[in-house]
């Protein structure tokens, strides 16, 4: 019995040998997908099937991935402005201290995952001070979610002695070891903040779990200068030599690597979280993606919370990765359209260990889906879909979302979720964000 | 008789104060702002207005003003992808030799100032081969263009003598010199296309019509090197000998400058327009932005084509320029929001000539004004409305349009036209467009 079943669009699969089709769409059963096909090849199920939509117009392709986000700092949204990284972590830790508990943190974990849902992410690792209010936040929006225990030598929000730590990372491992959508992971805020103790032992609850490990690198200088500092050793040298770089880390910013750093990512498999807007707005710099990829490291995009990059646009994040390297190289031909749409898609579920389950439009895989409008003005000419995606398309073209096969955009709308709702607590809340810096 | 208020919203007025209302709005009659004021003080007016709009949940502030595009180039939008800048320019010239006539450009035009009015842009300086069908389409769709005749050494499009060029571009003058809606122009293409006597031609017409002149320089150090080469000086310094340079002048790019070329723009008033996505695309570079602004220059904004960009967003083009120079320069502290948002409005205005009439909420000023929708996920909270326009404002917030006090745009729609038939017709003639650099 086929649920649903979206033709007449232009199929973006985003799968590894790149395939497009002009007319066509899929056909979901159980939440996944059982056939990409041309709109005359899917024409006999779709007698049989509960739902039909027409996707004319529209580039259908699939959910996107984003691999860095801080979903609940959007409470903080342009709180603090024009300040360096060090300073500004100073001011927005006293605004997290002032605010945040579990009620506070899953409800502006609510707020970023309506905002990414919305844009077509699907699929978000996300590190914050509450986990399990994570989760229930992103369920209650319809956006799978990774995330899980935090590791943070200072008191910091939770204040929680090390062991603590462990503890919850094990119970958060465990409780969803059999969720479809929640990818559990343990996420040490970074080598300056965390000791190598304790990122042993957070790597340690990983591995236990077969979860994926998380963490901030080589965001500013600052940071590499101080990392070297106290252990002799640049923050890459530093994870690696403890062994805590593999297939399941994904280390986000990766700004100021030198070659040998490069060449050990390549080396552990280790995956790169790119945050262009991030990484610009807190005039940390850029990072070197084109020598990553010409490396074979995987790279991927993520949004960094809404508090450095005022918002959680991978669409705007994907314009950045595809643009801003020419501009920085002086090469035009770096960052292939190809190499982009990957970083927004399939390498971010490979980074996450999940590519056999999201990030392509493939049979067999979740229907988490995004339907992209393109009969607008900035939409037309469309010569072809995979540059339209990367260099033309903007959050608001975004018109239907399906979480394995649930929708859940209609129209531009969240489904589950009465949004207006939220907001009208956040705005209840801000005169007290405000005053927090005050 | 007040023809129309607009209360209840947040108003940034972009004024040289900076004066930003939190619950306030203004009054229009004949086209022109009779009143910037809160929404109590406009209550008296609003018994006897003929209309009175509610703009609560938003931002209303002025018109936006594009300082350089090509808006016809939209029919080229993703057509030549991933080259530097003078090969990509050879494969867009042909394309343009293939498909340019008054009928395609002006569809050309129709469907960049649709993209442009519906993301707020007023007032757009456009340069383009047959500047009377520019006027046309900007007044099919309802936007204010300062254009006019263009000067272009090589045959070009048109293929028109010089003393033809220099004719048209005398009678575009003469046309529109009491036209609200029309700003005049003289548009040379470059330095590098144009030669010095043809130049001065071109200056001569603007100086007897008191018309604008613009044209590109330094966009890259490729052109910078032909024109010292032929000229043996820089680009600058070249038009600065030609006397080329004052407060009429609006120089697109201006990427690779040196010391002395900074201080000569600041020495002659001549205005820059900053084009950031445009430049990255194409691998130009990054403009010396905080130190114009340190230097006084008058930096505006620009989307260039979108056969450059992709697509003509002015507020893509504003989160650039607040954040690639902060990651560019490693301060987070150059670029304020408050000067981001004076090259998205009131310095464009300027270096038109035009901020008696345009670029801010002032009294006596036309009624160009954009209301901003600001209950989104994306939007909330808001502390500060200049940092939300900024860092979190995305063209689709945009709602509503006025020019002039008309209404142009309605619930995210043009009003003076059927957007749809453009469409179609930029549709039909893709395959031609396709095929003409095959």
């Amino acid at each position: 019995m086929t649920d649903l079943i979206i033709r007449n669009a232009t199929v973006v699969t985003c799968d590894p040998a790149g395939t497009v089709i002009p007319d066509g769409g899929v056909a979901v059963a159980n939440g996944r997908i059982t056939h990409v096909a041309s709109s005359a090849d899917l024409a006999p199920l779709a007698a049989s099937a509960r739902q039909v939509i027409d996707g004319s117009g529209h580039i259908l392709m699939p959910g996107i991935v984003n691999t860095h986000c801080h979903a609940a700092d959007s409470l903080f949204r342009g709180l603090v402005e024009n300040l360096p990284l060090e300073p500004w972590l100073q001011t927005v830790w006293k605004a997290e201290g002032a605010i945040l508990n579990p009620d506070t943190s899953r409800l502006g974990s609510v707020l970023g995952f309506a905002e990414l849902l919305l844009s077509g992410v699907t699929t978000v690792m996300d590190m914050f001070w509450y986990p399990f209010e994570t989760v229930k936040a992103a369920r209650s929006v319809g956006i799978r979610v990774s995330t899980g225990g935090i590791f943070f030598d200072p008191a910091g929000v939770t204040a929680l002695a090390v062991d603590k730590r462990v503890a919850e990372a094990e119970r958060f491992c465990e409780t969803f070891k059999d969720a479809d959508d929640v990818l559990p992971a343990v996420l040490p805020h970074g080598a300056y903040t965390v000791g190598p103790e304790n990122l042993k032992k957070a790597k340690a609850v990983a591995e236990r779990h077969g979860a994926l490990f998380c963490t901030h690198a080589a965001e500013t200088r600052a940071e590499q200068a101080d990392v070297t500092g106290r252990y002799g050793r640049t923050i890459i040298r530093h994870l690696d030599h403890y062994r805590l770089l593999d297939q399941r880390t994904v280390l986000a910013h990766c700004v100021h690597l030198d070659d040998e750093e490069l060449d050990i990512l390549a080396r552990t498999g280790a995956s790169v979280a790119h945050n262009p807007m991030s990484n610009m707005k807190l005039a940390s710099g850029f990072a070197r993606i084109p020598e990553m990829l010409d490396r074979g490291i995987t790279v991927t995009l993520g949004t960094d919370g809404a508090i450095s990059g005022n918002d959680l646009d991978m669409w705007m994040g994907l314009r950045l990765a595809a643009t801003l390297h020419k501009g920085f190289t002086g090469r035009a031909d770096v960052i292939s359209t190809r190499q982009a749409l990957d970083m927004l898609t399939l390498n971010g579920a490979r980074a996450l260990a999940a590519s056999d389950r999201i990030g392509s439009l493939e049979v067999g895989k979740f229907a988490d889906m995004v339907m992209v409008d393109v009969k607008r003005p900035h939409a037309v000419p469309l010569f072809d879909p995979m540059t339209h995606l990367v260099y033309s398309t903007a959050k608001s073209d975004v018109r239907q979302v399906f979480l394995g096969g649930e929708q859940v955009v209609t129209d531009g709308e969240l489904t589950r979720l009465a949004i207006a709702d939220t907001i009208a607590e956040v705005e209840q809340l801000t005169p007290r964000i405000k005053a927090s810096i005050a």
